[in-house]
């Protein structure tokens, strides 16, 4: 009985937490409103919006190259608020020589990446473990499908530029190697599942630990 | 012309009532705010969100039988918080010996249902009234498609138990004795359509009048 | 009769034709292929489209009154090929005085309709069993969320007429009353929901055995 | 390293503004709360909802006509609030004699249009610039596929009426001309884009300036 | 082993069954079996794709520029056989100076573009006929709601590159000019459409009649 | 030019490879036909459909346990056709003592389950490396949100039983440590981003080999 109410009582007061909507947009825009916190409005008075909410320029200059040689800029949401509710985002990934991007997955989208300069090994893998990858060269374009591993790294002797679009205004990004061996899950089940001995999986945890991220 | 100010207005104005988005999640998650009606937040701050979020304990005992000799717990978005947007609850369903799940259909979901313990009868009908049913039992999956009115009647001799997945945070459910006798939809209409007299739509009404909900 | 046929015709023969994907449509159109049975092309070769594809004449007259007093004409991908991939239907509904569209629900699509003639009493049920119904007159729209149970009744002293726009190219017509007597669900689990006697039940399922549609 | 902290900031702090859902509704409604931009709540309380909520009664009289000879009334969800998350909405269209409905499109739905009274033009051109048009009459339905631009014409002798139904709450209208030479773009741009004189533009731009809308 | 061989086999076998369905993909992918027209089978067997079906090399190198100084060249599902079901699409434009891409919209994608040389005037117009444009550079990133009219201009002194993505296998183009005068649309309802005299209406339709296409 | 042309050519001749259709279900369901691949209909005749379509007995008992003491057994639409177009699957999963079920992802849905037996340590990491983890027991339900690493290890002393349910017909499973280290992605990038050495890289290798799946 008192579930009965918990459950009516839920469903009219928070009902309109879990607002529905087309799977398309429903506005033309709806600018992320940075000081929503405060105003509980979502959407940016359509009236203040101007060009600038819809242009972005992070992505002009590469950024600084991380320990495998990856310098990787995100665009989406979170940084570029007019993407809100259009379902797209961008990112801008440079390789120093040798740089690699380590396999990872986006949760939320497909990603289509076009090289802009170098020459890189790319590729994916599939449900059934089959890897289709190779070096593709500038002006090439490579698909990963939504949700599956994938990677690259710079094979070629000069830096190296992709260029990489997603289906969704978030993507996410989960990178394989610290989600798994950065994140703390139980050691007993590590050592089962790659079957290493608890010193190399004490390894790998010191290096994709938190405070190396 | 006021129309047309009217719609600018609401336009503008209500713009971010109707926030659109991709159809899948934007975000890892998105744990329904409790404390949402005051705070305007509708996910709780991610910073504060825990395991516990993630994990619900409200159907590891069965409920108390209604008088067809059903216990149904509901395990969707208004009580389990860390469902919402993720698309998917549950529902937890005990039989008493001959005990009856009444027609019913889940206007937002198709259901796939598995029998944990005994001998259920069940089925659903399609849009050409042609009628799927039969008597399952422990281990075995019946799926129930979208929308369509099924039912279920536990003919073992002991209690029976059934656990229904759904493709919705909150599928909705509308149990089509309840919905037809008890909403006090126009006497001569139901006279009608179940082409019965005064006296048994009467008789059908009082049983299925809301204080017997 | 014969449009009847022709859409359980196509209803079985093209059900394979209108397979879903994105949640938009990927080209302009894809005309249902008749023949496709045989050429397994599900859409006519786009270069043999005329506009004739893309217009529908089957509900410019009122079809002939069921027992309840409802003339309905389904306007679906089934009768209407144009509509594949295109994500609407419509419905037009002609009553006779007194005429009744019994309690029913679309499993696949939310319902909007207009009254072009006559008074007629509208309503439908949520999952608290709450009623929503009134007289709406000609010009006046109800809608009808997807799913939810919903009737009709000419109410006024002329025929009258009703058109329904739906959200999906094939919504789905359950009716409540054959879908639950005339679907040969187990008797013993019909008396229980219903809280009718074998002799009431026997009755309800004579008036809406398979025959009679 | 900034940029880093700035993603994570607005991805904990604005991560509810891209609040995510099933493509389908998750509520039974979630009428439009008038007031929810004091009270923050997208939804009406759904106690306080009523018939009146899912009853539009503003098309049941025709507008104003424009110059081009059309009164067009929309039902969408800025006007209608019932339609929130529901996914459909209408309009009602009449036309005086020779009255047009200019080249225009709807980015975010299918169009299926009845006649309700005389004798329309009407067409569309698919994106291989293929026009389908003829002249529709009373009772005969067309359908226009999202997002390509669509017109009518009144080509009786009386007026004309139209009512059209749409896929979405808010289909959103984009009017070739006014678009394009109403907008201030780029004076150069038109003239390559359309190969007219500078003399030319600048007649289209005066006559859909702004002020003239 | 069996059932794991079970598995696999229908994977393999009637992976094209299930082509589509959820709003997501049902298949890690499903490459456009250019065959298909004579086998029927959608999706090309999966143990013959490769890496070469993820790759796509027709736009390293700009096409050929058209009157309006634009070679645009799309990498759609049509051209790039692995993005089926994939839900997205790229596409390369290259402007001479001066070089115009004419007032268009895609019906079925949002568009996110990045310069990747020179300077482009770009904008794009809502359905309040407000104009949002201004200059993007080298490395900029400018995004297009989904259906939108828009438009770029070369305003740079060399040749200008722009690379654009979309949500969809096959976003569709339809350029305004040519749309509106290039479709035999009834020269009345363009000349009350536009204020046009005859004239005028006859020298735009010469320009654009489908021979100049 | 002859691009043109073939985007033409294809356009028109495959069009129906990337046929489309609502986010929902178009028919009440579209069984698998699995004789499809010599008849090109997807869907089974509806007429020949039963009810054994809709019930699956596969996981009625425990599989064989893996190396890693996991039994699992799929219940996706490649085994049980009668769920095609209904957007839901399921999966039995068996532990023995200390049984693991690898890090894994579903790149296409997200799970919830349900513990039938025993005490499963048991969770999945967000994008920001935060592991949700901790010990759930019989009856209690974990949700994992979409395309998320998540895992499962036996922590009781008696064999432990989960049944998982998915929001898609085809989940898919990625196994992260075979589809890393078992699918040949270039030696030297595996090193990079594990900081493993060669000797360390060949010995997972060799034991996640193709023939040792």
């Amino acid at each position: 009985m008192s579930l009965a109410l918990t459950v009516l009582f839920f469903g009219l007061f928070h009902s309109y937490v879990t607002l529905a909507s087309d799977p398309d947009p429903v506005n033309d825009f709806c600018v992320l409103n940075r000081s929503s916190a405060t105003t509980s409005l979502p959407c940016k008075n359509s009236s203040l919006v101007t060009v600038e909410d819809f242009v972005f320029s992070g992505i002009k200059f590469r950024g600084k190259f991380s320990e495998t040689g990856l310098a990787s800029i995100p665009s989406n949401v979170n940084v570029f608020p007019g993407l809100n509710t259009l379902g797209m985002s961008m990112v801008r990934a440079d390789f120093d020589v040798g740089g690699v991007n380590v396999p990872h997955s986006h949760p939320r989208a497909t990603e289509i990446a076009v090289v802009l300069e170098g020459k890189i090994y790319s590729g994916f893998v599939d449900t059934q473990n089959r890897i289709f990858a190779k070096v593709i060269e500038k002006g090439e374009v490579m698909v990963f499908p939504r949700g599956l591993v994938h990677f690259q790294m710079n094979v070629g002797d000069t830096w190296a530029t992709i260029l990489g679009s997603f289906d969704s205004q978030n993507p996410g990004l989960q990178k394989i190697p610290s989600a798994v061996f950065g994140s703390n899950i139980k050691e007993e089940l590590l050592e089962k599942a790659f079957g290493l001995t608890p010193k190399e999986i004490a390894k790998l945890r010191k290096r994709f630990a938190p405070h190396r991220l």
